[in-house]
């Protein structure tokens, strides 16, 4: 099956200033918290979210974008996961911080 | 010499999304930096920031309103803090996270 990833910025890239914006908002943060119980990631309308499909899409774009998640397509699937082991070294401790938060 | 806080949200009122939305943003990140090096506060118009005072204000006012520092005033002075306790306690490594990223 073919896989491709989407595009991203390399790990160098990632700013933290577009990390916290892009986490800042509630249904994002869903979809992170989704992910976080999900290492080997999660097919993208899979996730529960009370939006319209190109809202998540957005949203997963927003979060691509500033390095937050991942993606890759399987065939006609899209694939997401967070890239933790990238934020957890440039930013030890924010991702189990926000996890951490109470909802 | 009168002392008075300015209005802020208590503890529980803190919302994970308010504080990463008002962390998410260059000159914000500016201001908790030099914060974070001042445990006792400093007068507002002592810390750099390339931008007029009116857009400090609003920025500082953005950062308490989100619970991430507090400002009291001295006299005529206003000194902000970092509310560390309250973020570390709801938000374990967030804060330190933030700070440990290359600027």
């Amino acid at each position: 099956m073919s896989r491709k990833a989407l595009p991203q910025p390399a790990r160098e890239e990632i700013r933290v200033e577009a990390v916290l914006q892009a986490l800042g908002e509630p249904v994002r943060l869903q979809i992170i918290r989704a992910l976080a119980g999900a290492p080997d990631g999660i097919a993208c309308g899979e996730i529960e979210l009370p939006v319209t499909p190109s809202t998540r899409a957005h949203h997963l774009r927003i979060l691509r974008e500033a390095g937050v998640l991942t993606t890759h397509t399987e065939g006609t699937r899209r694939i997401s996961s967070l890239r933790r082991e990238d934020l957890d070294t440039l930013y030890p401790g924010l991702l189990t911080g926000i996890l951490t938060a109470r909802q």
